[in-house]
């Protein structure tokens, strides 16, 4: 049985990854993983995603150049959930140019952006 | 609108939740939440989820005492996953009587269980 055999992908072949700075634990992104992201991610060690707004299978940084390096992969009890430890290429995971996708804090009753952005998504996503 | 009109609840109206101490940045667990949950973990400042399992709103630590104690809730750049910055009663979040449910690392082909057990499950869940 490969240890991919062990990962429990839902009903459309996804399982959830957290991807984590592997040097700070800051949580960088949110995204899904099918068996082939995963197994390209073990192998390359880079980060593969499957991007279901594209409906397709994403390398991390492809366009951006925003690479993710991955120096372990965790899984969670239950089998279903994936996190990769990773270093971040350029120091930007999230597409709005910020470090992390987890900008807004929730602070009384509202959602205050509290990071900056690093460098303006023009300048990252060029045609 | 409330901050809460600003989560973006999936079809069954769920949102994921990653849950990291808050101190060490370590990612502890990772659930979902409804609408209900996520206002209430608000309000009481302890986290609350949706089991899915068992379909009804959880208290975690409702049973187990390892309650989580809400530090800070972030929202991602889309609004649809959430992180409970926290501080976890007793140290355990996981049902296996571990720190973390994240326990496993791929080492080579193989998932290795690199955590130990903090407390024995029987001792954590009495009937």
């Amino acid at each position: 049985m490969s240890w991919l055999d062990e990962i429990h992908f839902d009903g459309n072949g996804l399982v959830p990854v957290i991807a984590q700075d592997a040097e700070t634990g800051r949580v960088l992104m949110f995204a899904f993983a099918n068996r082939e992201a995963v197994e390209l991610s073990a192998a390359k060690l880079t980060a593969h995603y499957w991007t279901r707004s594209r409906q397709k299978l994403w390398h991390k940084g492809e366009e951006s150049g925003h690479v993710q390096h991955i120096k372990e992969i965790r899984l969670d009890c239950d089998g279903d959930v994936l996190i990769y430890l990773i270093h971040q290429d350029g120091g930007i995971a999230c597409h709005t140019g910020r470090e992390s996708c987890f900008f807004r804090r929730l602070e009384g009753d509202q959602w205050q952006t509290v990071d900056a952005v690093l460098k303006d998504p023009s300048e990252i996503y060029r045609a």
